[in-house]
């Protein structure tokens, strides 16, 4: 193991002292990847798209956006009115990454970027570069929709980082005095304040966080106000808007009253996300069942297969039940980012498998697609099908997606384990050696798996302790099989963790193993577009076809037949090396007909068989141009 | 007859002396309806649509703008930068109207309206009462978004209906003044002018009419020049914008370049209208071509079944191929009116009757639906399905659709009859009276039918006289016969004119007999929503599925057999009296399970029979709020 930065090892939420946290995750300095698919796009994440993002702050202005506050050089702000938050979105990721080893060109860039943060604070604690340098009067002018508090939420969450990592508390002092200046505006009328609701998620979980890491409970208490106070119906309230309506802003019902995911999708995650925190802390009842209940909606009618949400370009928003739209799927990275720290909380708030496999799948299905296999182009939208039109870019205007994945990317040590009083959670798969406490113990726990790929994992227990060891089994895994050394154990119930308890010793070994047959799933019948059609899943990855691997066929000529054999063979050189599903498919050509007539639309005659070859949808659009299918015909 | 205003009878729009047309609109002055389908609903239109439009232009500040340009009362600008264009937009329903007869009520609240439009516009002929009373100096500064132009189109439209119907020069003459000044400013940069490109094309199509009604050749000149600037890829070449970009503007190509239809819907329909018109005028085979692709484009990719046009609601805009979504379709009311002025254009342009069919059915299926039967309420956007949410309102805050439906209606007696040398165009199919112009005879005819509900038209010539009567054979009319003075004539052809030329003797009748079966349609397999669903249509009425016709059965429960049985019913109490059609369809219940799964979504039991009620698309959400659904399940 590298020397670890803090004694606490950077756990990526903490809630070592949360009261309401079944389990607690296990910080990222305590565990190390050694596999060869996530720990390679890890390096690529350090070695390449934290470097090209730090030159992207600068050629966008986004950090002379803070140079200007001090420098007196009168230059105007440049860009949108949040993008301060490139800057510690990346920062964040920059942070984590520290929590392996030391990085000296890493460790200047923050340097850099913390002084300049610092010196864009204002003696009164404020902090936000647009309304810096000649904006002063009109600061908390707009809490809809200029963003300052949500601003605030990122600096916090990457100053709670870079504290976790090496422990310094430069950062952290700007977030506390920003975060007591915000205290000082925001709060009950009862208390000579403003009760204002802001406009987008984000400070919420990060105030529960500054909370956690200083202890000072006001930062709980505001955190608290400022979820409490939504669900007046005053953002948006403007008579006529289809789209930026309360319901877009989650402000036209209190939390405890929602029954639905809505609006802006981001936003979304991002509050329940940090009303899931502010569980974990007060453990209100009425808080987790709204959770629970927003989330059951989530996963039966708002979700797309690949774990991505948001159906509608317009408001970057969820989209009516079962409004699942392929080739228009808005979808956008971050909201992803933002399902896997809301179902990482429900997971610590509950211990249910079904969190961490919405947690894994998403991850592997909606978040990996939206950044491409070299490091430096991302995606915004994730759509599900396309012409070849949409193709990843090396930024944005609105560049919130490309430094969100780094930070996921940077912290994603931190949400393999778990740890509670006598316990040890095994949350995801993958090979990598572990330190995880345990009753005071510090437990070495080594994973040898080829996961994603393979589903057996070979779990070593390299410390002699008693603990019960709990392992997720993910619902996809039927006919899951275990043994402990070399014993088996009963069948294992999909979906749910299996606990062993023991006097462990060293160099016990557990036998996992998932199957992976590949999986047809097809949709609910009033999703439209999906009917009679089928997508491919094998283990935690969704599958797609793309036109490269099919030329001369257009996608929607291609059929799978129900009773098609489909084989899985190893591409080695194909895309980072992956794993392919092929069938013999039919090709049944959609001619190009009337848009309207009486012929019925499922009788074309069949032409021919074609060989379907289908790779992993988070590699998709990383060779020329061409269609995707995540969704195929089976007649 | 009611007394012909004028001795031209107010066309919608006069091609009498445009070279290139193959016939010429017959006036409206000289078509009078007597039926009992649209009639009654153009009275609707001048009794209580038209007054009641007038009286939110007041509640909204509409006029009240224009007040202030001249009072001195220092009040601002109230409403979207474009509101003028609900006056004008107004002013030209009330204008066709007068074609019928004097209204007392209706011409002092236009004199109202000429008064303040003519106060209000500046001595260098500008007007705009956005840019004026204070924001004198920002006129012309953004021609991107700010719509100076199309405001003054919209004006100048109004204009020459005025002079048209009332053959008074008041209007006419702020409208020439307008257009002078807008031609001092805008032309080639050779001639010391802004060689600019407006952003919502309507400027266009009103020039070419005031060079009409004019015979000033410079405004048809400064209109060619305005299309002719188009295609530089100017406007919205901001990077990054994936909506707002050059293809949303038409600025992406030439005109004469362009293969698709795409971006904002309206401004689509309003160009392609203006550059037909100058097509009329000058001929140029290479516009025509032009137009001619993207009718091919728009009606085989882009059109829903309903006619209506543009299926984003982001951008308000036309989507990929094939991609038209039901529940989510926008089908502005107002880009169905730029889609019936088109197709009269190319009609009068090329006398193929595929235009007229889809003026025709445009008009029944997404003009007609965005209108309530009680005349007071109106859709902005037209889904082709619903769950009950989406009602008609009384007004928007941009109302471009509310007086662009009565303009529409007022002006509908115009697109019935065409003209040419020596030949009589029946274009619609409409109980009436009407007199029409042959080679310097005025030849009576009379129409008796109950069309749209029976496709059985009696026309008896009035007057002798020699012409060819050139009567319409819509496509869906297989079969369809004729006979002269009882005489059977051979079989004719769908989707063309047949023409009967011969001396004509007064009270000769010709028997048009169509057949109106019902009829199923289905989609090309690419519009996805619609695979497995088919849609009723009957004559030239597109027909629905509403709830309320359907208790206890959600309608996506609802599945018709491809052999069941369907029957046509009449309904005199319903709707304003409609004929339903009907059959025994199965309840094949869509029961709430997974999102995704490995269930087949076509496998669900059929649990019973159930009576399925359809009614004609145009009346739907005139009852109690629930489901439509227009395409239907078939299994």
């Amino acid at each position: 193991m590298t020397t670890l930065p803090r004694p606490d090892a950077a756990p990526v939420f903490d809630t070592a002292r949360s009261p309401h946290a079944r389990l607690h995750p296990v910080g990222l300095g305590r565990v190390r990847l050694t596999d060869t698919f996530l720990e390679p796009r890890r390096r690529t994440n350090r070695d390449v798209t934290l470097l090209s993002q730090y030159r992207h702050l600068e050629d966008t202005h986004t950090l002379r956006n803070f140079r200007r506050v001090t420098d007196g050089s009168g230059e105007p702000f440049v860009g949108y009115v949040f993008n301060d938050t490139d800057v510690y979105k990346w920062l964040e990721a920059a942070a984590w990454t520290l929590a392996e080893a030391h990085d000296p060109a890493l460790e200047g860039m923050i340097a850099e970027a913390a002084k300049l943060i610092e010196g864009a604070q204002d003696t009164s604690g404020y902090l936000d570069t647009y309304y810096s340098a000649g904006r002063e009067n009109e600061r908390w002018s707009d809490l809809k929709d200029n963003h300052e508090l949500y601003c605030a939420g990122h600096f916090i969450q990457a100053a709670v980082a870079h504290h976790r990592t090496t422990g310094r508390e430069q950062l952290l002092n700007v977030a506390r005095r920003l975060a007591d200046h915000i205290g000082s505006v925001f709060g009950p009328v009862g208390e000579g304040k403003r009760e204002l609701t802001d406009g987008h998620e984000e400070i919420e979980l990060a105030l529960v966080e500054l909370y956690r890491e200083t202890g000072e409970k006001r930062y709980l208490e505001l955190a608290q106000f400022l979820i409490e106070v939504r669900g007046r119906g005053v953002l948006g309230a403007d008579e006529g808007n289809h789209t930026f309506n309360s319901t877009y802003y989650q402000d036209h019902l209190p939390v405890r009253e929602m029954n639905r995911v809505v609006g802006h999708a981001v936003r979304m995650m991002y509050l329940t996300t940090g009303v899931t925190d502010l569980y974990l802390e007060n453990g209100d009842p009425s808080l987790l069942e709204a959770m629970q209940r927003l989330w059951t909606h989530m996963t039966t009618r708002q979700m797309y297969v690949s774990g991505g949400l948001g159906a509608r370009y317009e408001g970057e928003a969820f989209g009516d039940d079962f409004e699942l739209p392929n080739a228009r799927a808005y979808t956008e990275t971050c909201a992803a980012i933002g399902s896997v720290m809301w179902n990482a909380r429900l997971l610590t708030a509950t211990g249910e498998a079904k969190y961490a496999d919405l947690l894994e799948h998403t991850f592997y299905n909606a978040v990996l697609p939206g950044w491409s296999l070299g490091g430096e182009a991302y995606f915004y939208q994730n759509p599900l099908a396309d012409e070849g039109h949409h193709r990843r870019k090396a930024w944005f205007g609105c560049a919130c997606c490309p430094p969100n994945v780094a930070r996921l990317m940077a912290s994603l040590p931190g949400y393999v384990y778990g740890t509670a009083e006598g316990e040890v959670w095994v949350n995801l798969y993958v090979n990598s050696e572990a330190s995880v406490p345990v009753l005071g113990q510090e437990v070495k726990l080594t994973q040898r798996t080829d996961y994603p790929w393979n589903g057996k994992v070979e779990l070593t227990v390299g410390t002699a302790a008693h603990f019960a060891l709990k392992l997720r089994i993910p619902a996809w895994a039927e006919g899951a099989s275990l043994s402990v050394n070399g014993e088996a154990l009963p069948a294992l119930r999909p979906g749910t963790y299996t606990s062993l308890e023991r006097d462990w010793q060293a160099g016990d070994s557990v036998t996992l193993d998932l199957p992976m047959p590949i999986r047809k799933v097809r949709s609910h019948p009033r999703v439209l577009e999906n009917v009679g059609r089928v997508a491919l899943l094998r283990g935690p990855l969704l599958y797609a076809l793309e036109g490269v691997d099919h030329p001369g066929t257009p996608l929607d000529d291609l059929v799978l037949p129900p009773d098609a054999e489909l084989s899985v063979h190893s591409a080695p050189e194909l895309l980072g090396s992956v794993l392919v599903l092929e069938a013999e498919a039919q090709c049944s050509p959609r001619t190009d007909g009337d848009l309207y007539g009486p012929d019925a639309s499922d009788k074309r005659p069949v032409s021919g068989n074609v060989r379907l070859r289908a790779v992993p949808y988070y590699a998709w659009a990383n060779r020329e141009p061409g269609q995707l299918r995540v969704w195929i015909r089976e007649a």
